[in-house]
């Protein structure tokens, strides 16, 4: 069993460097790796299959809202980049520029979309004319760059997937209504699906999307206490429409603006998930994005009639699950200690002690706990347990978002929080956009959101002491 | 009903003019939209759906064959695309080049990638090392970008949709077996879902990919009697591995190089749906992809009841089929103009003299047949139209195929064909690329590919009358 310890001894534990510790994880879990391509990284099997995962309950999430696919050009030619000033300000100096195709220089260079609002409102411009043409709900799944100058797997890197929707409204009230609800689905995606509960809320001046009226936020916590932003819905109100020339006719017969929205999730959710389930023996997945939930590891697998079992007991459950059987020539030990590393939700143990009583290991990966299930009940009580293990998944990060969350109502407080504690911090705030710097530069924290569900602390900013205006969540972040 | 006359009437005819009859089909079935991004497309929701249906069924056909899904970066640095002599001559001159990132030049500039043969041996020569980490079988789906001069919606623009399938093997039978059994994946794929016969065979060497040892190849007849190149795999020897250093430790510890294939197919796909099945009112879509099966129209659809029952037999047959009601207020005259340009293979018209009878107007795109089901046997009667539907379309292509599949044996019987008819041409070849170049210069015709299935048709050669080779399909081509 020497082996394994050395498998799991290669991660570094999360209280020692939680930095190394991630990207222990990252590579020795297989889900991405480094390419020759500066700042781009590769998704491997195990990483991209997760991502499949997501794309595939969002996008049916999608669908019930009445989203319809599309796909448009990965170029945005310079004078389209420019149309909106805002925006134009915001992404040109992380863009990569296309100078040449071919043999030849481009008239007009073009940028590889960093996000893709200009094309969809050059696209609506020609395709909406009349009241009858509204609303347009339209979402793309593709891979965006931001030539960004330090990159972390998953978090921050120059290329990455993610689906941005795109939609066209009648009216302020459509669009805003759009905003929430999709701001709304990826909060339910991430609780009920990734098991990692989310402050809802809506973005400061400051933080909000370049070019936006309004930028609505996710925000998780990770286990080290920091903040993730991890999903973003942004109302454009007219601006975007003003600067492309979006109208249509409305039922009177008279020329409006349309109002527009955008929302968009990435592969950082991978880098979220990793981070708030995690342990110091690697990956922990929750069950509805496990690309394998059961491992089954034949014990003794020589001996006459283990592989014939473990087999058996895939095929059995394959219907409900997504099974592997582990038959290497590998020992157990290290099979688990792999299995541990992956996050597989459940191992099942079966050797020839088990088939002649008739049933099984099962354990968990979260917790360890065993069971020890008859082969008859197997497939019943391991959907209990998945189903069981995806709840305490989430209601153990909730409590500990819940235990890492505190309250400051002076700047004395809040400096003493950031020192001696982690995670976020509530406090009330001026709305004045130099109190928001001025914390920034202090302390390095930010502010996250302001929350849909808002309190009133006390009545004056935790940092300047004049009026509050609103109730902040403060963090620092990823 | 003088508004469905004016949406038929705007698609040209097929015989008077194909090319333009197949623009406007693409835009009146709203598949695509030209952009201001030069030779590059939109995809439309009523053509992404047609791909989210394709992607779906490759993809589970893929994976039953133990393909993995990877995401490698878009950008190749010049000096790794440089790597393999062929494969940059051959893709050199057509791809766009990234110079600056932000605001700095780069230091090496990369292309976008055109295909990612090089990325993937790049990722390769770290991934493998020994016998045990072999076979790798991976597949990415992704964008990718050839700068072509000249573009036309699916068939060939700057930017497409493709998947990229790239392994490594330990022998040269592994892969040679590998590139066979995708290309049946393929030719399946391409007669049992998108009910279009292909012919399987080998490119000539003056053909074939850029730095492959051997490509295989499904080609497609259109309905004008041009070929269409559907899908190729490809098979790289150890070419790659020896330019890229991809080695492995085998079991008697000694160093080998890996054997690789590579195999893809785009949304050129979606243009060869249109071309073999559409008619002179608009798209044809095969049922297995179609992204809306039954169109429900109401008929007098203000008269209490219809609207109802239309819905009430949506959410029966919506389990099994992918089902929509029109209830525009549009007449239904327009509505089922539009169903036929959209492609949609069945309209089910019910009005108040069906609920009456207690039943409904079944009528299939194909062959404009109609049937009068009643409710109770609705479901059932749709799956075995539909079923019927694709059968059917299949068999028609094929028919037009076998019409239009000539054989020569003497080159004025080969030119005689080329003026006189439209089509495949079978004939004997000396094995000169020679010889193949002069074929097409003289007449326009390029081989198409050496069917796996061999004919002696003659023992010459049907241009240059040497002894012949192999049989040959020769054929116009998109």
């Amino acid at each position: 069993m020497a082996k394994d310890k050395k498998l799991v001894e290669q991660i570094t534990s999360m209280e020692e460097d939680f930095a190394q510790w991630y990207t222990d994880v990252v590579i020795k879990a297989g889900l991405i790796d480094y390419t020759s391509v500066k700042g781009c990284m590769v998704l491997k099997p195990a990483g991209y299959a997760i991502w499949e995962l997501i794309q595939s309950q969002l996008d049916a999430r999608f669908k019930e809202t009445g989203v319809e696919n599309v796909y448009l050009p990965m170029f945005i030619p310079e004078s389209l980049l420019q149309k909106e000033k805002d925006h134009v300000e915001g992404f040109a100096p992380e863009v990569a520029w296309v100078t040449h195709g071919g043999l030849n220089q481009l008239q007009e260079r073009m940028c590889v979309r960093p996000t893709s609002e200009t094309l969809f409102c050059d696209f609506y411009a020609k395709e909406i004319q009349s009241y009858r043409d509204l609303p347009k709900v339209y979402n793309q799944w593709c891979s965006v760059v931001r030539w960004e100058k330090e990159t972390r797997p998953f978090l921050r890197s120059r290329e990455f997937l993610w689906q941005e929707g795109h939609t066209a409204h009648a009216t302020a009230e459509d669009a805003e209504a759009r905003t929430v609800q999709m701001l709304n689905v990826y909060a339910d995606f991430c609780e009920q699906v990734l098991a990692m509960p989310v402050v809802k809320g809506r973005k400061t001046d400051k933080e909000k999307f370049a070019g936006a009226e309004a930028t609505y936020t996710i925000e998780a916590l990770m286990h080290d206490g920091k903040a993730l932003q991890s999903g973003t819905s942004h109302n454009f109100g007219d601006g975007f429409a003003k600067a492309f020339g979006i109208q249509y006719t409305d039922k009177e017969n008279k020329l409006q603006y349309v109002h527009q929205t955008s929302w968009g999730m990435t592969t950082r959710l991978i880098g979220a998930v990793i981070m708030v389930h995690g342990d110091d023996s690697g990956l922990v997945l929750p069950p509805r994005v496990a690309p394998t939930q059961v491992m089954i590891v034949p014990i003794m697998q020589k001996k006459e009639g283990v592989l014939e079992k473990a087999d058996e007991l895939k095929e059995m459950l394959s219907t409900n699950y997504r099974v592997k059987v582990d038959d290497s020539d590998k020992n157990p030990g290290f099979k688990f200690a792999e299995q541990e590393i992956k996050g597989i939700p459940l191992r099942v143990e079966v050797g020839p002690k088990d088939i002649e009583a008739g049933q099984a290991v099962v354990v968990r990966r979260d917790t360890r706990e065993k069971y020890v299930v008859p082969f008859a009940e197997l497939d019943t009580k391991i959907g209990e347990i998945l189903e069981k293990m995806q709840q305490d998944m989430f209601n153990r990060a909730l409590a500990h978002r819940e235990e890492n969350t505190h309250v400051a109502t002076s700047w004395d407080e809040f400096t003493d929080i950031l020192e001696k504690k982690q995670g976020f911090i509530k406090g009330m705030w001026c709305g004045n956009q130099e109190c928001e710097i001025a914390i920034k530069e202090e302390t390095g924290a930010t502010t996250r959101c302001m929350p849909f569900e808002q309190e009133t602390l006390s009545d004056v900013c935790v940092h300047c002491g004049k009026p509050a205006k609103k109730m902040v969540y403060f963090g620092k972040a990823y």
